[in-house]
């Protein structure tokens, strides 16, 4: 076993960047080999993506330890955020430092890959901060090993096919457009039988065999263009893309129209893009079991609905396939290592506001047979509990079968006190005085935020710790304050915890918190929120009650109308995951601390049928975000006589 | 020295994806480090990628061979290609594999990674096929090393930039603008500064001493939004994205205007998607001769002009350093090997009607250094001659330096009959039989397609040689008559090669013929086909009459604005990258042989000032395809217990 050379941490701490370049070139990063070799994994197990990055061989590591106990399951997420940070990722890795590089036992951090919007837009990476990150922090924030870029690329591949197929069926006769879709003397491939079957076509059947009929059942997908919900993707913050009109300038002889005597007409329509991270098949990602399931799951896609209502698949538009195959190796999560060398997992993606944002069931699975019985593993689930750690539960949990023993709840000094009614913060501005002098007032106002967050974990029946993440200017009374009010709510602890300017030793109170969380769980009491055969409309509502405290929930009319369709298309026993506002538990970014006597409006609802959920939009939330006037990206360079990334963060 | 394996052809030849399976799986691939030391590059120089792919480190091994003699250039090109295909990323790899491993030669191929658009659009993989490929295709044929995902999100990234800034323009006063843009009592980052230069503002002063109007200058790009040529990109054959109206539901009010008094205005603009192979950065990367000049080139790309007419630049958006960050893994070129264990530099993109379509002068520098003095590096140009070897010689030469020995031509006996006034071939349809029997008039009426090429190749004063790429059906009759009419036309050597079927030892011949043929080859009567200097309009026109053989050209109004812009703002010396249709040297692809009587119509010219060239846009060329009825997708599959890919070709 390698000898680990110690942490020393400087003061003041250094900016991210730094401490990562200073990780790498003065301690030097403990070898891939070596660090998988530790994490518990086979040299054939691993596959190096440069120096510092591995994919884990996914079902071949599974299989050998399939007899394996898993270990303590927890996971990290926070109060609802505020301008000021509040360090959910850094707790999170910080967390598994002291764990594994204090407390010497087995431990995994398993988060998500950062999307480069954020990175690029308004700062802020997602590899921790401080002497708890994972390093190189640039690799961690740029490319990793192209899974974003896979499911880009993927999406994209679909939404061609879509409007591509429309415009074939709006032009041609259905003879003609079965002739070009089976190959002459050739049996149909795979994906075109399981559409066969779905059709009740015989799927042995070969093309020739099929009558005129089964021909045009089998061809036209028909859709019903304003139906349709897939959306083009991009992993950048282009506000301008959220509604676009496309197909500007492309012409079809409408079918059955005879060429000269009828005017072509231009084939356009009105669609939009989300951020990479926001859609269904980084969620697919996130949530499949295996190879099989990630399969399964992206050809179950709905893309919208037939004229006769019917759901149409990304396997209907024969694409299943090819999504696997571009998806192949970003199913297979990324190892790295933090500052103390503990092992990370990298995997799916964050944005729990508008999307599930939670790493993926496959890492955590891993994570937990490679660390063992005695083992911890530390798993983010984004932004506020309200939105992450329910998604986390109700969704991820159901979805794995794996049962979390603690939840650990994040909070701070100054965030509390802008929850309890302290001044806005606003970027550029010097910060209100409030936040750095003491005001015991102002955290105890500002508890009612956590107090909530804490008996919404405790729902779900598990034990919960706050982390109280230190700032150099919180004082002893301040984090009193909250520790008091996290055991009168019912947190089994509340630990001050300062790894941000100390690494693992900084987190070690904390570290023996959990493990005393974990001993002290009952597994047996783990419970979901809501059943899954209860009416959508119930699941939206019991949500929205239940965790955010909402007086009731209004829909659309489009949601309304949705809502039909998913039940009747026998999609209305998906669980549910919302899209809103991550800093209040409203719809209202504004209402800090615990809101009253609001009610949550549902814009639309999507539906994520690979993926395995339906998706409420509510509010004003956007699926894509937008730059602002001065982007991250203006402090971005590189120097080039040494290769070194200059002013990431 | 690993002793190789030798390879054994099986015959019939099975399909491509099965050739790399099968080579994978019983011969098995060279260990990527043997791979690398084989190749003479040091274990530090070598990052791993997976298991069959690594990136080479730049400027490491550069800076180690800078000494060194450079080995032999060979660029390997073809006549105008047809739906029968020619086979010239075949015949590259099958030279290189004759020279490397049937003549023990250092021999290098350098090629381009494939487009995801045609490789799950119109089926074709681009490692060349049977036993002349590159293993395994579909590690190449997938997300390679991310090269072309990194360009995406850079692309992509600046054009948020720009509809950004231009929304963020037209709704705040200049002082506002300014204030967002500089961080307060913080200095101008570097990228800034550039900008200060360029408006002969001092860059040591800091953001708080300059006055209103500098502050108005610097902060203000005022775009002209109809001469903005910055199009957003994806790697994916989606012609609805074509033409795009982006910005719907974006408002903005107006600076100056009162809140409430003026109603808010929609932010829309008019803009489009090209493949992003046809990116500028993707040319970029196939002209950077390092680190250094890719950022200059990043940072110089011209995105528009403002009202007054001045360029703006990525460096003046504050995007040119991000650019790089996102590009810096992208410039090492990627090694890989061939079906017989040699070495393969897999670097820049295809299409070179739409882009420069060449493989980069990275891979081709670093590929000439290892080759070292005896050594051979056999580089594509893609399509036909007519355009990707022009490029090659006026543009990729010309900044790199680098001076070429021989143009290998790719000729087929059935393409050359299509020439010769052959029947149209469709897909689905049986081959006619002119193509499977002996039929030596339309041969020979065919090669005037091929004089043409040799002609061509020959003003550049190359050695020319002729491969004349058998297949099964072809006659000795037919291929003599290749032979006879390539010697006539001033071919070094016109040669027959079966490396489909055969593998190097097919290409034999076809090695010693090239290696004649660059001993042979005076260095010093290489020259290029038109001066920069010359005005815009006479360097279209003479690549037009000299290599087309067009009567004239004609430009379009937009393309004559165009001209005036670019001369007035000193791009007037840039050389040309004309995209036009592949299929035949003008711009009707139906057009085969040498059309005679034709003219050339420019329908726009963009600027990549970046790249460095312009970039004239004739007939009806798009600058993204579209997908078939039947996409490629559709067969392609993934064993979800092996995870063998199945179906890709």
């Amino acid at each position: 076993m390698t000898v680990h050379p110690k942490l020393q941490p400087r003061s003041p701490v250094p900016s991210d960047i730094e401490v990562s370049q200073q990780i790498v070139s003065e301690v030097g990063l403990l070898p891939i080999a070596d660090l998988a070799s530790e994490a518990g994994l086979e040299p054939d197990e691993v596959i190096p993506w440069g120096f510092s990055k591995a994919k884990v061989q996914l079902k071949t590591t599974l299989d050998r330890l399939k007899h394996s106990p898993d270990g303590n399951y927890i996971v990290c997420t926070g109060i609802n955020p505020t301008p000021l940070g509040e360090g959910k990722s850094t707790t999170t890795i910080g967390l598994a430092q002291a764990l594994g590089a204090i407390l010497n036992k087995k431990s995994f951090a398993c988060i998500r890959q950062p999307s480069q919007g954020p990175t690029f837009g308004i700062k802020g990476g997602a590899a921790g901060g401080g002497y708890a990150q994972v390093v190189p922090m640039e690799e961690f924030n740029l490319h990793l090993t192209g899974d974003i870029h896979a499911i880009t690329a993927a999406n994209n591949l679909l939404a061609a096919a879509i409007d591509t197929r429309m415009l074939h069926e709006d032009s041609q006769s259905d003879e003609a457009l079965y002739k070009r879709l089976c190959l002459s003397g050739k049996p149909f491939p795979p994906v075109m039988k399981k559409r066969l079957v779905k059709l009740g076509i015989d799927p042995n059947k070969s093309p020739e065999d099929l009558t005129a009929e089964e021909r045009a059942k089998f061809a036209r997908l028909d859709f019903a263009k304003e139906t349709i919900t897939w959306q083009r993707v991009l992993d950048t913050c282009d506000r301008h893309l959220r509604k676009v009109t496309v197909g500007k300038g492309q012409t079809i002889q409408p079918r059955g129209t005879v060429k000269g005597e009828t005017p072509r007409e231009e084939h356009i329509r009105e669609t939009g893009f989300d951020i990479t991270v926001a859609s269904e098949i980084m969620a697919v990602l996130a949530l499949a079991n295996d190879l099989p399931d990630l399969r399964e799951k992206l050809g179950n896609m709905v893309v919208g609905y037939s004229k006769a209502g019917e759901p149409i698949t990304s396997d209907d538009l024969g694409c299943g396939g090819a999504l696997t195959v571009l998806m192949k190796d970003a199913l297979l999560p990324t190892l790295m290592q933090t500052v103390e060398r503990t092992p990370v997992l990298v995997h799916a993606g964050p944005f729990a506001n508008i999307a599930i944002g939670n790493s993926s069931i496959v890492a955590d699975k891993l994570a937990l047979k490679l660390a063992g019985e005695d083992g911890y593993v530390v798993t983010e689930a984004g932004f506020g509990a309200d939105i992450g750690m329910e998604k986390f539960f109700n969704i991820k949990c159901r979805e794995s079968g794996l049962k979390p023993k603690c939840a650990v709840i994040v909070a701070t000094v100054r965030a509390l006190k802008m929850h309890g009614g302290g001044p806005p913060v606003s970027a550029g501005k010097p910060l209100a005085s409030e936040y750095k002098e003491e005001n015991i007032p102002l955290v105890t106002a500002g508890c009612s935020n956590l107090v909530k967050h804490i008996q919404n974990a405790k729902k779900f029946g598990v034990n919960v710790v706050v982390a109280i993440n230190q700032f150099k200017t919180d004082t002893a009374e301040e984090m009193n304050a909250i520790r008091d009010a996290s055991l009168e709510a019912g947190a089994f602890d509340a630990v001050v915890s300062n790894h941000w300017a100390e690494g693992g030793k900084g987190a070690e109170a904390l570290g023996h918190a959990v493990i005393m969380a974990c001993k002290a769980n009952d597994e047996t009491n783990f419970k979901f929120l809501y059943d899954l055969n209860s009416p959508i409309r119930e699941k939206v509502e019991t949500i929205s009650k239940e965790i955010y405290g909402a007086d009731g929930v209004d829909f659309s009319e489009l949601a309304e109308q949705q809502i039909r369709q998913y039940e009747s298309s026998g999609f209305g026993n998906l669980p549910i995951c919302i899209a809103k506002t991550q800093y209040s538990f409203s719809c209202d970014p504004k209402a800090k601390g615990v809101p009253k006597g609001f009610r949550i409006y549902v814009r639309e609802i999507r539906s994520c049928v690979g993926a395995g959920f339906l998706y409420p939009i509510c509010g004003d939330i956007m699926t894509i975000p937008g730059l602002p006037t001065r982007p991250g990206f203006y402090d971005v360079d590189i120097d080039t006589s040494t290769g070194q990334v200059l002013g990431l963060f």
